[in-house]
Order: C-alpha cells, then sequence, then structure tokens
C-alpha cells in the first residue's frame, strides 16, 4: 500500500474551495471503502459518458466489472476514465438562497483503466468487489465458473491521480443575513439498509446480519 | 411538457438487458424528481471528468448551477455532457457470485449544455434548483442578490435524449443452483433523512419537516 499523499496534477487541483480538499491518502480510501457505487465516466466517440457501477478496492487500485458485451468498459479499456465515488451527507440550509449547499465527501480518480487478462488477478478483482459489497459474500456465494469468467470484464484503475474533497458542519451565513428570521439548518441524509429479504427458506447468514445490521454512512 | 416516448438514439440504446429499459417519459421524470444529486460527465482536454452537483427539472429541462469560477461548469458550457441520476435500491445476493446484482433506478442524459444567459431564466432556474431539494425553500430563505447572481453559473440541457433502466425483485439464478444450499435475497437500500439540526433558534419551520419526515426513496 502506497503511503504517498495524494497527487496534485492540473486535473485533482482543486479550483473551487480548496480548503474542503484532503490531501491525505487515507481518506481517499475511506471514502472509497464506505461506498457502495461509483459513477464511471469514459469518452465514447468524443462524448461523454457516465454510468454506475459497482466497485471494489485493492490496496492502490480500483477495479470495476462487467459483462464482456459491456460497451461502456469496452470504450474505457486501455483508454483515461474518470470514476467519482460521492456520499450525500446533508442537505444544508443557510438564511440565504445562495449559501445553500451539501454535506458531502467525494473521491474523484483519474487515471488509464488497464483491462485485466491475467486469470488470478480477474479472480482476485471479482473477489474484492463483492467482499466490498458484502464482506463474507465470496465465502457464501457459489465461485465463478469457467464460462462466467470468460462472459465478465475487469478494469483496474491505478489509485495513482485523485482527490478527495467534503464538507461537513452547519450553513455559513453573511454577517447581515443572520438575523433576516430565516430558519437554518441542516437535514441530514443517510444511506442505510433494510431487513433482509430471503429469497430462500434457508436461514439469513451471519456475513447478511452483519451488512444489512448497521447504518452505512452519516 | 413532452409527451413524446424516450427516444432511442445511438447513445441511449440499451447494449446490455435492454428488458430493463423504459420507454416512457413519466419514468424518466419519476426517477430525476425523486432524487438528490446527480453525476454530470463533460470532456476536459480530452478527458472525462465527472463531479456530482445538485440540478433541478423544469418541464423538459434539466439544470445545474455553481459558482462563475466553476472550471467544469466552464467547460461544458455549449458542449456536450452526460447527466446521470441513479437511485440504488437494494444489493441482490444470488447463489452464485456471477448472478449477484444491484437493485436500481437511473437516467442517463446525453445532451448539449446551454449556458443560461437570461436574467428571469437564471432566477427561475435556482428557484426550480431549489425547490427541487427542498420544495417550499425558496420562500424560506432570502432571495440571491444581484452581486451573488453575477457569481452564479446556470447550464440548461435538454431533456430530449435519454435512457432510464431500473431493476427490481429478487435474484434470478441458474437453475441448477437453486439447490446449493447458499442464502439468497436482497439487501434494501435506502437514502433517508435525519432529524433536521438547527443553527438558530427559530422553529423548524414545516417546509424543513415536510422534506425531513418521509423516506425519499426505497
Amino acid at each position: 500500500v502506497s503511503t504517498e499523499p495524494l497527487s496534485t496534477t492540473e486535473r485533482t487541483r482543486l479550483g473551487r474551495k480548496p480548503q474542503r480538499g484532503a490531501a491525505d491518502r487515507d481518506e481517499l480510501y475511506a471514502v472509497l471503502d464506505s461506498g457502495l457505487i461509483c459513477h464511471l465516466a469514459v469518452v465514447v466517440n468524443d462524448y461523454p459518458r457516465v454510468l454506475p457501477t459497482a466497485y471494489g478496492r485493492d490496496d492502490d487500485t480500483l477495479y470495476v466489472h462487467g459483462s464482456s458485451g459491456n460497451s461502456t468498459l469496452a470504450a474505457a479499456s486501455g483508454r483515461q476514465v474518470c470514476v467519482t465515488v460521492t456520499h450525500l451527507d446533508g442537505m444544508v440550509c443557510a438564511r440565504s438562497v445562495n449559501n445553500h449547499s451539501m454535506n458531502y465527501r467525494s473521491a474523484v480518480i483519474y487515471g488509464e483503466a488497464r483491462l485485466v487478462t491475467d486469470g488470478d488477478e480477474r479472480i482476485r478483482a471479482l473477489r474484492v468487489i463483492t467482499e466490498h459489497l458484502i464482506p463474507g459474500r465470496w465465502e457464501g456465494a457459489r465461485e465463478p465458473n469457467r464460462k462466467e469468467l470468460a462472459a465478465t470484464s475487469v478494469l483496474a484503475v491505478p489509485l495513482a491521480e485523485a482527490s478527495v474533497k467534503s464538507r461537513s458542519g452547519p450553513p455559513i451565513d453573511q454577517e447581515e443575513d443572520l438575523t433576516l428570521g430565516y430558519w437554518a439548518g441542516v437535514i441530514p441524509v443517510r444511506t442505510v439498509f433494510g431487513a433482509p429479504e430471503s429469497d430462500t427458506e434457508l436461514p439469513v447468514p451471519e456475513h447478511i446480519y452483519a451488512r444489512a445490521g448497521h447504518t452505512l454512512s452519516g
């Protein structure tokens, strides 16, 4: 695992509100490890395209996967991509409309997506993605067989060029607005899990309860 | 409001699992109207960039806004963008790793972002974005003044080229996996609001309670 601080490149330098940026690699890991989906952006025929997808992190590599017939993954393979993970933590209500904001944590990663061709790395990547979403799930289900692996594409994006940004806390109003008589504050937003809905008569296993039993963020 | 069904263009034709697609414009509106943030993708110096941002919908126009110094909005102005709104509804656990999935609803919009220069439309767009996030909030806060408006950029994206995709329900396993003895089912995922955290001694207004008092999705 790299202990280098996050790089600052032309692409990752924060133009607006740089005080919201984080330079610590652990903060990147924290945002990624507590998210469920990312938004993967690619350029296809000169146009931007962004789609939600699952992901997982193995040290300083982020993995995404999909069907081998997935045109977005095909367009991303060997090309520059941008991957963003966003946690929305609250809606920030100021006295002025202009100072309304969001509380959030987000990570933006730039890099070249590498098509994973090595068999061992492909299996490891799928395990990382599966375990990212539900720790313990890899052992709790049937592993992919040869045919399924052949129908799956895996891309690796290095965590070398990334920025992390966040906002938390109450609204920040101009001094002269504080006495206007408008309510101000934060409406917290959280992502939560509901009770597992079984599709079988088997008992709900511990790793499913463990995942569903706690609040994800906020 | 257009009553045209959703267009199918080369960009919006669903390559994978077209049965998950929706052709009804009302389904596009439903996904957009129940979301809080979108992910806006642009091409900057030939590279893809995707960032989370607030948005609002006025009939067949989607609005986003930001500081006039925001380099992503500047790069998007007059250019092709892709805007995606995603609701994650559940983690779908199948007997096989390969059939794991997500329950979700997502909308993907392609179009040229138009910089809004007309003063009336700018105000209307900001009102639409504000009211999208918290209905009633525009009247519950101080309106933007001339200086604040001058420091704000608004972009309009037409809802002319879009696709909607969703998955719901239990896992779908291969017949031969049904008896393997692995648990299968869905862990629901929901976005919820917490109790408002006041930054003032004024009472929490009705529009804030109305927003915070109900579950957003799922």
